[in-house]
């Protein structure tokens, strides 16, 4: 039930529909850069979201969503995520996030989901073993 | 087949997460509000998209929109939407919009979606019954 | 500094726009959500986070974020949001929120943001009057 | 006053965040990805939307917005975005795009925006020479 240590690293450049009146990424679009990190994470490690429900018919809502924002991300900025994961639990799967701009390694936020796996109609599973074979 | 002429009106107030960097809310976001109008319609006119897709098992995909943007929307502005109804086709129905500021009344913009009949998996059927008596 | 006991309650119905692939309502959303709750909140104590910005040229980042999600809210539901208030220290303010849906009373969603009052420039100052008065 | 012919390609990979219940991408969603490849195009071209702010003081707002729906982009889908820009006349820029499904080469949608140059109170100008002299 180790982490997986290896940060796995993947870019997001701000969208002007990321922004707000402010000038600056508005704080709910961190929580789908966070999905940008979790889904690309499982890509780069030969999984994938898609595949865990499509083919196991398995989901994985989040059930927790936590962030803190350290300094504010701006238009075009290229935000630099990197993911690692851990398996907390038969049924759990935690994210843990950090996002820093590229340009200048400024930290922009951390935060961590808690996913727990479901099936289609809403009940508690175990994870698929596309998912915890990656702890082995 | 002759349009609803009888405009439905609703509101909805321009969140922050719907302002960009400009100072303004974001263009896509229009349509979000277009949506919001359409269903606040079918609602008024005693139907519901919720009971199309869940008793009528049809969905009502948007196959063209169009937008034309006339003045900006600000952050909190309460946005009055008019929107009226035609069903141009066995398939099809069509939806215009007209956006005011409600203070104000300026008009912030105008447009329009088409939408189509299909089923859960996407072949074109006929628009359910539901929608074509609101026409009778 | 104690917190606004009184629970301010307003209501948003969930938007097509707002549901993802899974059926319900996106993850991120429930933040923006609690943006109109905390809004409302202002508006009911007779003050105004645009008239903040405004007029006192203070703005109110989100430092930190964290949201429970307890049931999932579906397309068309509505839920009230209940947004409690707290002023933690001279340039901090805390949000508290509790989402339902209407239909049935079960909770969605809990959480919280905590911010910081800034400067347009980002500095780090004090809280406005029109905030502070409101916890005298 | 020639389009520049020549189509400049980026690609998005479709979030999950930007899917809906009818589990497809969302329709206003295909307006932020135009909102990529317009500033991707200028990038591309050696300018930057971010500079035309910043530097040359210049706004942009959309003033019209067309898409026609064609085939639906699922989750975790790479769409290519082809644009063309052509500049109508001092004050205005076009731009059209067309988007296809990387995989199977599936147009999901064509579409274009009509964008207005502006100060920043919103007093209509010419076009800043960074943009005009791609046209030359």
């Amino acid at each position: 039930m180790n982490p997986i240590l290896r940060a796995i690293s993947c870019q997001v450049r701000v969208r002007y529909a990321e922004t707000d009146a402010m000038g600056v990424a508005y704080y709910a679009n961190y929580l789908t850069w966070f999905e940008v990190g979790r889904c690309d994470l499982l890509r780069q490690l030969g999984s994938s979201y898609r595949d865990i429900e499509h083919e196991d018919q398995i989901y994985l809502p989040v059930i927790e969503a936590h962030c803190r924002y350290k300094s504010p991300a701006h238009y075009d900025d290229v935000i630099e995520i990197k993911t690692t994961v851990t398996h907390p639990s038969r049924a759990r799967i935690r994210f843990d996030y950090e996002l820093a701009r590229l340009e200048d390694r400024t930290v922009v936020a951390t935060g961590s989901t808690l996913h727990v796996a479901t099936t289609r109609d809403g009940k508690i599973c175990k994870l698929p073993k596309r998912l915890t074979e990656l702890f082995a």
